[in-house]
């Protein structure tokens, strides 16, 4: 992939490191479909499937407990 | 998401943060379904499932470990 | 949930640890199914299918390493 | 559970922390379905399964950790 | 394996760093099936199902902690 | 099990610590299945299923999430 789209892992708040977790888990996706169309036409697929939205949460768990780590918790 | 949700992951008590990691949990499911229409339909599906159960608590479990890390697990 | 069931994470021994990993993981599943009926009716069901036991003891060892780490792995 | 079984996770070399991760990957199964007679009859049926075999893999992993990061990494 | 593929978890940038972790999780497969002919034959099959995407980009974010623990999450 | 097959984490470069993940991981299989030639029978299973090898994929994350923080990360 060309396009810079990470460039650091430091936020201002928690909820901005969650979305930065949710982006991470998205690209984690892209790089393996990166056909927008196909996963255009996948997300009403698991979107609908309460274990594929568990599995999709556990994604975002994991790359938030980095996210979580790297800004030492938001601590003030 | 416009809707502030997440300030901190600081928490009280240990019972507080486990109930924030369930929070954590649900947005994760939210991020990707957002319609809480759908999400009540499916509730009843997941919820008598119990390998749905098992993996909603797993997914519990590490954001969990992240809230407990950010609070130094509350030793006194 | 009112009730008060988790006030630390703090126990004396590796194998009250142990056991306090198990409630937690319990517990993840009790916010989404609090009907105890329910879940006398699901245990059968998951209690006999090696692969749903496997699940529930990766639910447990994921919380262990929450409650070992906040003690701090019972070092002497 | 009466039985003292887990009373350090101190050991002296790393191939008996991870023996001590199968112990516990063991006892997380066991206090869901605590029947030897159930987990003997149960055993040739995940044993013959490959994903079965990953998923139990998977788990000593998880224990792994722990045991490993409670002994220091067993450096010298 | 004897060619030499890993010399060090270290990158420039977080960004770098994520396809560090793709590169671990593709060769984390590679090492089960080293046919290049039947990994090109089932990519089809994985990038269309979507919970075979959730799964990798699972693989991708466990990778990523690793590295991002290894580059002290890139802090300046 | 009697023979002595992990005596250090320790690896001189991160390429033999992914080396050493994977021994962990088929060692976790092992123990649950000891018999090499059903291990053997088992294989042209999981390694022409997709979804098999990215749980294998898995569980070398995890272990090599252990060596990697055995060998601090290989930092010079």
């Amino acid at each position: 992939m060309d396009e810079t789209w990470l460039t650091t892992l430091i936020t201002d708040t928690p909820q901005q490191g969650f979305e930065l977790a949710i982006t991470l888990s998205r690209r984690g996706v892209k790089y393996t479909q990166p056909d927008p169309e196909v996963l255009h036409k996948l997300r009403p697929i698991y979107a609908n499937n309460p274990d594929s939205l568990t599995a999709a949460s556990q994604v975002v768990a994991i790359n938030f407990q980095t996210v979580a780590a790297a800004n030492n918790y938001w601590r003030k």
